[in-house]
Protein backbone atom coordinates (compact mmCIF):
# COMPACT_ATOMS: atom_id res chain seq x y z
CA UNK A 1 0.00 0.00 0.00
CA UNK A 2 1.01 3.42 -0.81
CA UNK A 3 -0.69 6.85 1.39
CA UNK A 4 -0.68 10.14 0.05
CA UNK A 5 -1.40 12.47 2.42
CA UNK A 6 0.08 15.34 4.32
CA UNK A 7 1.31 15.67 8.04
CA UNK A 8 -1.10 18.69 8.84
CA UNK A 9 -4.09 16.60 6.86
CA UNK A 10 -6.86 15.52 9.77
CA UNK A 11 -8.31 12.86 6.76
CA UNK A 12 -4.61 11.98 6.25
CA UNK A 13 -4.75 11.14 9.88
CA UNK A 14 -7.69 9.08 10.40
CA UNK A 15 -6.44 7.08 7.98
CA UNK A 16 -2.73 6.56 9.10
CA UNK A 17 -4.66 5.81 12.94
CA UNK A 18 -6.61 3.06 11.75
CA UNK A 19 -3.51 1.71 9.89
CA UNK A 20 -1.59 1.60 12.99
CA UNK A 21 -4.58 0.48 14.91
CA UNK A 22 -4.48 -3.05 12.64
CA UNK A 23 -0.80 -3.08 12.30
CA UNK A 24 -0.99 -2.80 8.42
CA UNK A 25 2.38 -1.09 6.96
CA UNK A 26 3.00 0.96 3.95
CA UNK A 27 5.42 -0.26 1.33
CA UNK A 28 6.92 3.01 1.43
CA UNK A 29 6.96 6.18 3.24
CA UNK A 30 3.70 8.67 3.39
CA UNK A 31 3.95 10.60 0.76
CA UNK A 32 3.89 13.55 1.36
CA UNK A 33 1.30 16.04 -1.31
CA UNK A 34 1.81 19.96 0.32
CA UNK A 35 -1.60 21.62 0.47
CA UNK A 36 -0.96 24.43 1.99
CA UNK A 37 1.24 24.83 -1.55
CA UNK A 38 -1.44 23.71 -3.29
CA UNK A 39 0.36 20.56 -4.90
CA UNK A 40 -2.69 18.75 -4.72
CA UNK A 41 -3.80 20.67 -7.81
CA UNK A 42 -0.32 19.58 -9.93
CA UNK A 43 -1.50 17.11 -12.67
CA UNK A 44 0.68 14.27 -11.64
CA UNK A 45 -1.52 14.17 -8.32
CA UNK A 46 -5.30 14.76 -9.96
CA UNK A 47 -5.08 11.96 -11.40
CA UNK A 48 -4.94 9.98 -8.93
CA UNK A 49 -6.89 11.67 -6.94
CA UNK A 50 -9.30 14.03 -9.13
CA UNK A 51 -11.12 15.81 -6.22
CA UNK A 52 -7.52 17.46 -5.38
CA UNK A 53 -7.67 16.23 -1.67
CA UNK A 54 -5.77 13.89 0.35
CA UNK A 55 -5.59 11.31 1.01
CA UNK A 56 -5.39 9.05 -1.67
CA UNK A 57 -4.54 5.13 -0.49
CA UNK A 58 -2.95 2.71 -3.10
CA UNK A 59 -4.06 -0.80 -3.12
CA UNK A 60 -3.54 -2.54 -6.25
CA UNK A 61 -3.16 -2.15 -9.76
CA UNK A 62 -6.40 0.18 -9.86
CA UNK A 63 -6.95 3.69 -8.99
CA UNK A 64 -5.89 4.75 -5.52
CA UNK A 65 -9.18 4.65 -3.10
CA UNK A 66 -10.46 8.05 -1.81
CA UNK A 67 -12.00 9.70 1.04
CA UNK A 68 -10.88 9.13 4.32
CA UNK A 69 -14.29 7.19 5.51
CA UNK A 70 -14.29 4.81 2.51
CA UNK A 71 -11.03 4.61 2.69
CA UNK A 72 -11.67 3.16 7.13
CA UNK A 73 -14.56 1.00 5.96
CA UNK A 74 -12.19 -0.53 3.64
CA UNK A 75 -9.77 -1.16 5.68
CA UNK A 76 -12.12 -2.45 8.38
CA UNK A 77 -13.79 -4.94 5.88
CA UNK A 78 -10.05 -6.24 4.65
CA UNK A 79 -8.16 -6.14 7.98
CA UNK A 80 -11.23 -7.11 10.32
CA UNK A 81 -8.71 -7.78 13.39
CA UNK A 82 -8.87 -5.62 15.85
CA UNK A 83 -12.20 -5.15 14.78
CA UNK A 84 -12.94 -0.89 14.70
CA UNK A 85 -16.75 -1.16 14.19
CA UNK A 86 -19.26 -3.11 16.77
CA UNK A 87 -20.42 -6.45 15.58
CA UNK A 88 -24.13 -5.38 15.99
CA UNK A 89 -25.84 -3.20 13.06
CA UNK A 90 -27.41 -0.70 15.89
CA UNK A 91 -23.85 -0.24 17.23
CA UNK A 92 -22.51 0.40 13.67
CA UNK A 93 -24.71 2.58 13.02
CA UNK A 94 -23.88 4.91 16.50
CA UNK A 95 -20.40 4.70 15.75
CA UNK A 96 -20.71 5.84 11.85
CA UNK A 97 -22.96 8.52 13.34
CA UNK A 98 -20.49 9.97 15.60
CA UNK A 99 -17.62 9.38 12.71
CA UNK A 100 -19.98 11.41 10.30
CA UNK A 101 -20.87 14.33 12.50
CA UNK A 102 -16.75 15.16 12.44
CA UNK A 103 -16.15 13.97 8.77
CA UNK A 104 -18.95 15.26 7.37
CA UNK A 105 -20.06 18.09 9.66
CA UNK A 106 -16.85 19.36 11.55
CA UNK A 107 -13.52 19.06 8.95
CA UNK A 108 -14.99 19.60 5.73
CA UNK A 109 -15.57 23.74 7.26
CA UNK A 110 -12.26 23.87 7.93
CA UNK A 111 -9.79 22.64 5.33
CA UNK A 112 -7.86 24.59 3.03
CA UNK A 113 -10.06 25.58 -0.15
CA UNK A 114 -13.14 26.72 2.40
CA UNK A 115 -10.14 28.90 4.18
CA UNK A 116 -9.06 30.46 1.15
CA UNK A 117 -12.21 30.70 -0.33
CA UNK A 118 -13.85 33.06 2.82
CA UNK A 119 -10.24 34.92 2.14
CA UNK A 120 -10.15 35.25 -1.43
CA UNK A 121 -13.99 35.52 -2.50
CA UNK A 122 -15.78 36.54 0.36
CA UNK A 123 -13.21 39.13 1.97
CA UNK A 124 -13.24 37.35 5.05
CA UNK A 125 -10.52 38.93 7.65
CA UNK A 126 -8.43 36.54 9.37
CA UNK A 127 -10.05 37.46 12.77
CA UNK A 128 -13.26 36.20 11.58
CA UNK A 129 -11.68 33.29 9.37
CA UNK A 130 -10.27 31.92 12.56
CA UNK A 131 -13.66 32.74 14.29
CA UNK A 132 -15.34 30.20 11.41
CA UNK A 133 -12.67 27.31 12.16
CA UNK A 134 -13.43 27.75 16.12
CA UNK A 135 -16.83 27.39 15.66
CA UNK A 136 -17.61 24.61 13.53
CA UNK A 137 -14.99 22.75 14.84
CA UNK A 138 -16.32 22.96 18.14
CA UNK A 139 -20.12 22.70 16.78
CA UNK A 140 -19.25 19.22 15.85
CA UNK A 141 -17.62 18.23 19.34
CA UNK A 142 -20.72 19.32 21.29
CA UNK A 143 -22.60 17.55 19.08
CA UNK A 144 -20.37 14.43 19.45
CA UNK A 145 -20.68 15.04 23.75
CA UNK A 146 -24.50 15.30 23.57
CA UNK A 147 -24.20 11.64 22.51
CA UNK A 148 -21.59 10.67 24.52
CA UNK A 149 -23.15 11.79 28.05
CA UNK A 150 -26.98 10.42 27.35
CA UNK A 151 -26.29 6.91 25.67
CA UNK A 152 -25.83 4.19 27.65
CA UNK A 153 -23.06 2.78 24.66
CA UNK A 154 -20.33 5.18 26.00
CA UNK A 155 -17.63 3.39 27.56
CA UNK A 156 -14.04 3.75 28.07
CA UNK A 157 -14.62 4.63 24.43
CA UNK A 158 -17.05 6.43 22.76
CA UNK A 159 -18.55 2.92 22.07
CA UNK A 160 -17.64 0.19 24.61
CA UNK A 161 -14.00 -0.32 25.80
CA UNK A 162 -12.19 -0.52 22.94
CA UNK A 163 -11.87 2.05 20.27
CA UNK A 164 -13.51 2.13 17.09
CA UNK A 165 -13.64 4.21 13.99
CA UNK A 166 -15.87 7.02 16.03
CA UNK A 167 -12.60 7.33 18.29
CA UNK A 168 -10.34 7.87 15.29
CA UNK A 169 -12.54 10.52 13.97
CA UNK A 170 -13.21 12.37 17.47
CA UNK A 171 -9.81 12.61 17.45
CA UNK A 172 -8.93 14.31 14.32
CA UNK A 173 -12.06 16.41 15.59
CA UNK A 174 -10.00 17.38 18.92
CA UNK A 175 -7.05 18.17 16.75
CA UNK A 176 -9.22 20.67 14.37
CA UNK A 177 -10.65 21.85 17.45
CA UNK A 178 -8.24 22.59 20.24
CA UNK A 179 -5.08 23.05 18.31
CA UNK A 180 -6.04 23.94 14.62
CA UNK A 181 -9.47 26.44 15.47
CA UNK A 182 -7.49 27.31 19.56
CA UNK A 183 -11.17 26.44 20.89
CA UNK A 184 -11.86 26.14 24.61
CA UNK A 185 -12.31 22.35 25.24
CA UNK A 186 -13.60 22.48 28.37
CA UNK A 187 -17.38 22.51 27.34
CA UNK A 188 -16.80 18.67 25.91
CA UNK A 189 -15.37 17.16 28.93
CA UNK A 190 -16.36 13.48 27.92
CA UNK A 191 -14.95 13.75 24.02
CA UNK A 192 -12.13 15.22 26.16
CA UNK A 193 -11.50 11.94 28.30
CA UNK A 194 -12.08 10.06 25.34
CA UNK A 195 -9.31 11.99 23.61
CA UNK A 196 -6.98 11.54 26.16
CA UNK A 197 -7.88 7.48 26.38
CA UNK A 198 -7.30 7.41 22.79
CA UNK A 199 -3.58 9.22 22.94
CA UNK A 200 -2.22 6.55 25.95
CA UNK A 201 -2.54 4.26 22.61
CA UNK A 202 1.00 4.65 19.86
CA UNK A 203 -1.43 4.05 17.17
CA UNK A 204 -3.29 7.49 18.11
CA UNK A 205 0.38 9.39 19.36
CA UNK A 206 2.52 8.52 16.36
CA UNK A 207 0.17 9.35 13.82
CA UNK A 208 -0.26 12.66 15.24
CA UNK A 209 0.46 15.35 12.45
CA UNK A 210 3.22 17.16 14.91
CA UNK A 211 4.66 14.06 14.76
CA UNK A 212 4.80 13.63 11.26
CA UNK A 213 8.00 14.15 8.50
CA UNK A 214 7.15 17.75 7.46
CA UNK A 215 6.03 19.47 10.40
CA UNK A 216 7.65 22.50 11.71
CA UNK A 217 10.09 21.88 13.96
CA UNK A 218 8.43 23.84 16.62
CA UNK A 219 5.29 21.86 16.90
CA UNK A 220 7.38 17.98 16.66
CA UNK A 221 9.55 19.63 19.61
CA UNK B 1 -40.22 2.96 11.94
CA UNK B 2 -40.58 6.62 11.90
CA UNK B 3 -38.49 9.20 10.21
CA UNK B 4 -37.92 12.88 11.54
CA UNK B 5 -37.33 14.86 8.34
CA UNK B 6 -38.22 18.03 6.46
CA UNK B 7 -39.33 18.11 2.92
CA UNK B 8 -36.08 20.24 1.50
CA UNK B 9 -33.77 18.50 3.44
CA UNK B 10 -31.20 16.36 1.03
CA UNK B 11 -30.00 14.35 4.06
CA UNK B 12 -33.68 13.12 4.34
CA UNK B 13 -33.90 12.55 1.06
CA UNK B 14 -31.25 9.89 0.70
CA UNK B 15 -33.20 7.96 3.51
CA UNK B 16 -36.20 8.71 1.48
CA UNK B 17 -35.03 7.44 -1.38
CA UNK B 18 -33.31 4.25 0.37
CA UNK B 19 -36.00 3.30 2.05
CA UNK B 20 -38.24 3.22 -1.18
CA UNK B 21 -35.09 1.25 -2.94
CA UNK B 22 -35.77 -1.23 -0.47
CA UNK B 23 -39.22 -1.29 -0.02
CA UNK B 24 -39.08 -0.42 3.40
CA UNK B 25 -41.84 1.50 4.54
CA UNK B 26 -42.16 3.95 7.38
CA UNK B 27 -45.06 2.90 10.50
CA UNK B 28 -46.15 6.70 10.20
CA UNK B 29 -46.38 9.72 7.46
CA UNK B 30 -42.71 11.30 7.60
CA UNK B 31 -43.03 13.91 10.65
CA UNK B 32 -41.74 17.38 9.52
CA UNK B 33 -39.13 19.39 11.69
CA UNK B 34 -39.36 22.65 9.95
CA UNK B 35 -35.35 23.39 9.66
CA UNK B 36 -36.14 26.73 7.71
CA UNK B 37 -37.92 27.85 11.07
CA UNK B 38 -35.84 26.65 13.35
CA UNK B 39 -37.40 24.12 14.58
CA UNK B 40 -34.70 21.32 14.71
CA UNK B 41 -33.59 23.64 17.92
CA UNK B 42 -36.95 22.77 19.93
CA UNK B 43 -36.53 20.43 23.12
CA UNK B 44 -38.65 18.30 21.77
CA UNK B 45 -36.11 17.32 18.96
CA UNK B 46 -33.07 17.94 20.31
CA UNK B 47 -33.75 14.79 22.44
CA UNK B 48 -34.22 13.06 19.23
CA UNK B 49 -31.49 14.51 17.97
CA UNK B 50 -29.01 16.36 19.75
CA UNK B 51 -26.78 18.21 17.06
CA UNK B 52 -30.16 19.57 15.68
CA UNK B 53 -30.53 18.16 12.02
CA UNK B 54 -32.95 15.91 10.10
CA UNK B 55 -33.25 13.29 9.73
CA UNK B 56 -33.57 11.38 12.90
CA UNK B 57 -34.93 7.85 12.53
CA UNK B 58 -36.93 5.48 14.65
CA UNK B 59 -35.73 2.03 14.77
CA UNK B 60 -36.60 0.68 17.78
CA UNK B 61 -36.82 1.64 21.62
CA UNK B 62 -33.34 3.10 21.58
CA UNK B 63 -32.32 6.60 20.97
CA UNK B 64 -33.02 7.24 16.92
CA UNK B 65 -30.37 6.72 14.24
CA UNK B 66 -28.68 10.07 13.11
CA UNK B 67 -26.88 11.16 10.23
CA UNK B 68 -27.61 10.55 6.72
CA UNK B 69 -24.54 8.26 5.75
CA UNK B 70 -24.62 5.89 8.55
CA UNK B 71 -28.36 5.60 8.52
CA UNK B 72 -28.29 3.95 4.78
CA UNK B 73 -25.26 1.57 6.26
CA UNK B 74 -27.87 0.63 8.72
CA UNK B 75 -30.87 -0.06 5.84
CA UNK B 76 -28.30 -1.73 3.40
CA UNK B 77 -27.39 -3.91 6.34
CA UNK B 78 -30.75 -5.13 8.14
CA UNK B 79 -32.47 -4.82 4.88
CA UNK B 80 -29.72 -6.10 2.36
CA UNK B 81 -32.33 -6.94 -0.45
CA UNK B 82 -31.63 -5.18 -3.07
CA UNK B 83 -28.17 -4.28 -2.38
CA UNK B 84 -27.12 -0.87 -2.68
CA UNK B 85 -23.19 -2.00 -2.21
CA UNK B 86 -20.83 -3.65 -4.67
CA UNK B 87 -20.10 -6.92 -3.31
CA UNK B 88 -16.30 -6.39 -3.59
CA UNK B 89 -14.43 -4.70 -1.13
CA UNK B 90 -12.65 -2.43 -3.61
CA UNK B 91 -16.43 -1.38 -5.24
CA UNK B 92 -17.84 -0.70 -2.24
CA UNK B 93 -14.52 1.35 -1.18
CA UNK B 94 -15.45 3.46 -4.77
CA UNK B 95 -18.83 3.63 -4.16
CA UNK B 96 -18.69 4.76 -0.61
CA UNK B 97 -16.47 7.42 -1.51
CA UNK B 98 -18.26 8.23 -4.07
CA UNK B 99 -21.19 9.17 -1.75
CA UNK B 100 -18.88 10.90 0.72
CA UNK B 101 -17.68 13.81 -1.66
CA UNK B 102 -21.13 14.43 -1.99
CA UNK B 103 -21.77 14.61 1.56
CA UNK B 104 -19.28 15.09 3.41
CA UNK B 105 -17.55 17.54 0.64
CA UNK B 106 -20.51 18.72 -0.79
CA UNK B 107 -23.83 19.26 1.13
CA UNK B 108 -22.54 20.08 4.72
CA UNK B 109 -21.58 23.91 3.31
CA UNK B 110 -24.54 24.41 1.64
CA UNK B 111 -27.21 23.75 4.76
CA UNK B 112 -29.30 26.66 6.31
CA UNK B 113 -26.72 26.44 9.67
CA UNK B 114 -23.75 27.70 7.16
CA UNK B 115 -26.03 29.98 5.39
CA UNK B 116 -27.02 31.98 8.09
CA UNK B 117 -23.65 32.10 9.43
CA UNK B 118 -22.39 33.54 6.21
CA UNK B 119 -25.49 36.28 6.30
CA UNK B 120 -25.35 37.15 10.21
CA UNK B 121 -22.12 36.42 11.30
CA UNK B 122 -20.13 37.12 8.52
CA UNK B 123 -21.97 39.90 7.02
CA UNK B 124 -21.85 38.13 3.21
CA UNK B 125 -24.80 39.52 1.05
CA UNK B 126 -27.40 37.51 -0.98
CA UNK B 127 -25.91 37.23 -4.11
CA UNK B 128 -22.17 35.90 -2.42
CA UNK B 129 -24.31 33.75 -0.76
CA UNK B 130 -25.82 32.22 -3.47
CA UNK B 131 -22.38 31.76 -5.14
CA UNK B 132 -20.78 30.28 -2.26
CA UNK B 133 -23.69 27.65 -2.51
CA UNK B 134 -24.09 27.42 -6.57
CA UNK B 135 -19.62 27.23 -6.19
CA UNK B 136 -19.68 23.92 -3.49
CA UNK B 137 -22.40 22.01 -4.95
CA UNK B 138 -20.73 22.01 -8.69
CA UNK B 139 -17.06 21.06 -7.00
CA UNK B 140 -18.55 18.50 -5.57
CA UNK B 141 -20.25 16.95 -8.76
CA UNK B 142 -17.21 17.90 -11.02
CA UNK B 143 -15.34 15.48 -8.37
CA UNK B 144 -17.94 13.11 -9.41
CA UNK B 145 -17.60 13.43 -12.89
CA UNK B 146 -14.13 13.00 -13.23
CA UNK B 147 -14.34 9.16 -11.33
CA UNK B 148 -17.01 8.74 -13.46
CA UNK B 149 -15.26 9.67 -16.42
CA UNK B 150 -12.10 7.88 -15.73
CA UNK B 151 -13.24 4.46 -13.90
CA UNK B 152 -14.15 1.55 -15.61
CA UNK B 153 -16.49 0.68 -13.10
CA UNK B 154 -19.06 3.53 -14.07
CA UNK B 155 -21.93 1.99 -15.96
CA UNK B 156 -25.93 3.22 -16.39
CA UNK B 157 -25.23 4.34 -12.66
CA UNK B 158 -22.69 5.32 -10.49
CA UNK B 159 -20.85 2.00 -10.08
CA UNK B 160 -21.97 -0.51 -13.07
CA UNK B 161 -26.02 -1.19 -13.95
CA UNK B 162 -27.50 -0.92 -11.17
CA UNK B 163 -28.38 1.32 -8.26
CA UNK B 164 -25.99 2.05 -5.56
CA UNK B 165 -25.82 4.44 -2.60
CA UNK B 166 -23.25 6.36 -4.92
CA UNK B 167 -26.57 7.08 -7.00
CA UNK B 168 -28.74 8.22 -3.86
CA UNK B 169 -26.09 10.41 -3.03
CA UNK B 170 -25.69 11.86 -6.53
CA UNK B 171 -28.89 12.93 -7.00
CA UNK B 172 -28.91 14.68 -3.82
CA UNK B 173 -25.73 16.45 -4.56
CA UNK B 174 -27.72 17.26 -8.06
CA UNK B 175 -30.48 18.29 -6.44
CA UNK B 176 -28.61 21.04 -4.61
CA UNK B 177 -26.40 22.38 -7.86
CA UNK B 178 -29.03 22.50 -9.98
CA UNK B 179 -32.45 23.28 -7.89
CA UNK B 180 -31.23 24.81 -4.70
CA UNK B 181 -27.98 26.52 -6.12
CA UNK B 182 -28.88 27.01 -9.77
CA UNK B 183 -26.16 26.12 -11.04
CA UNK B 184 -24.79 25.31 -14.48
CA UNK B 185 -24.25 21.28 -14.61
CA UNK B 186 -23.46 21.66 -18.37
CA UNK B 187 -20.12 20.43 -17.70
CA UNK B 188 -20.85 17.13 -15.48
CA UNK B 189 -22.54 15.52 -17.94
CA UNK B 190 -21.94 11.78 -17.09
CA UNK B 191 -23.75 13.19 -13.56
CA UNK B 192 -26.42 14.67 -15.56
CA UNK B 193 -27.32 11.46 -17.06
CA UNK B 194 -26.81 9.21 -14.05
CA UNK B 195 -29.14 11.35 -12.63
CA UNK B 196 -31.51 11.05 -15.10
CA UNK B 197 -31.44 7.57 -14.93
CA UNK B 198 -31.72 7.56 -11.40
CA UNK B 199 -35.40 9.97 -11.79
CA UNK B 200 -36.72 7.40 -14.36
CA UNK B 201 -36.89 4.94 -10.83
CA UNK B 202 -39.77 5.56 -9.12
CA UNK B 203 -38.10 5.42 -5.97
CA UNK B 204 -35.73 8.68 -6.92
CA UNK B 205 -39.06 10.68 -8.04
CA UNK B 206 -41.15 10.53 -5.63
CA UNK B 207 -39.02 10.83 -2.49
CA UNK B 208 -38.23 14.37 -4.66
CA UNK B 209 -38.13 17.56 -2.62
CA UNK B 210 -40.88 19.14 -4.29
CA UNK B 211 -42.85 16.03 -4.03
CA UNK B 212 -43.23 15.81 -0.32
CA UNK B 213 -45.87 17.06 2.12
CA UNK B 214 -45.13 20.91 2.94
CA UNK B 215 -43.42 21.19 -0.25
CA UNK B 216 -44.63 25.02 -1.64
CA UNK B 217 -47.60 24.98 -3.94
CA UNK B 218 -45.67 26.25 -6.77
CA UNK B 219 -42.82 23.64 -6.50
CA UNK B 220 -45.13 20.47 -6.34
CA UNK B 221 -47.13 22.06 -9.79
Amino acid sequence: MKLYGFWRSLATYRVRVTLALKGLRLDEPEISVDILQGRQFDDAYRKLNPQSVVPALIVDAGPPLFQSMAILEYLEETAPRPALLPADARGRARVRGLCQICVSDGHPLIVPRIRKYLEKDLGVDEAARNRWVAHWSLKALEAVEQHLAHERETGRYCHGDAPTLADVCLASQVIAAREYGHCDVSGVPRVMRVYEECMQLEAFGRSHPSRQQGAPADLRG
